[in-house]
């Protein structure tokens, strides 16, 4: 059954917050990227240019981790663990984007997305397995266990 | 040769900001972690129980991709990628935590130090091996390529 976010992990999705994207490049090492998204309810939707390493990554290792936190308090963050679908649509990649933009330059949403280049776009759909909320404590390495 | 951040990088990592850790779990999932930490010119430095997952997983799988973002502007980042070594001294994990804890509550890093159970802690020193600085464009996923 799809997972839905809760009401208080969509009060942190629904920040203008940034998400970082980790995910495993060829060879093991790690790649944590800065990503605007948007969330529909029951996955986070990002998008990439088909050729980035990201996207390349993504289509061998589909294990993401992903962090997203309140710009106005750090302590009140999202972990979203979870399996990451590429979709090779770049009509479809450019059309989220355009949702994906309003909520970070509003009006201007458009007019960005219609100023990039044709190089294809994928879009990828982050696919929640375990969700975790913090709501305001101080981060695990130093909390008291 | 060790590596030695950079001015513009060290303006990014001596902000209040919190670290996103991303390590790889036993069984091939990432987690993706809000860490405190301090920089030493060379190296971020970082605690966390023995016994945590983090700990566990990080001498297994040493390679870690970090992300730190200012918090007064999100476009403006560091990413670290290198591995980290898990160094099993308590006393000097909890030596550093007063260091780091300092940069985040101040004169009350001493007490809250003082605070923590007896469990042991052990220090995490991320070596770096690629440090790329974002100094205010757009997120990667979004440019124009």
């Amino acid at each position: 059954m799809e997972y839905l976010f809760s009401e208080g992990e969509r009060a942190v999705l629904e920040t203008p917050a940034f998400a970082k994207l980790a995910l495993r490049l060829p060879g093991g090492k790690l790649q944590n990227t800065v990503m605007w998204y948007r969330h529909d309810g029951a996955a986070l939707r990002m998008i990439a240019p088909a050729a980035s390493t990201k996207a390349r990554a993504l289509q061998r290792h589909p294990a993401v981790a992903v962090v997203i936190d309140d710009p106005k308090n750090g302590y009140h963050y999202v972990e979203v663990r979870g399996r990451a679908e590429v979709i090779a649509n770049d009509s479809a990649a450019r059309q989220e984007l355009r949702q994906i933009a309003r909520r970070y330059i509003g009006e201007q949403a458009d007019a960005y997305v219609d100023s990039l280049s044709a190089d294809p776009r994928v879009l990828i759909v982050v696919h929640p397995e375990r969700v975790r909320l913090n709501a305001g404590r101080r981060p695990n390495p130093a909390r008291a266990v």
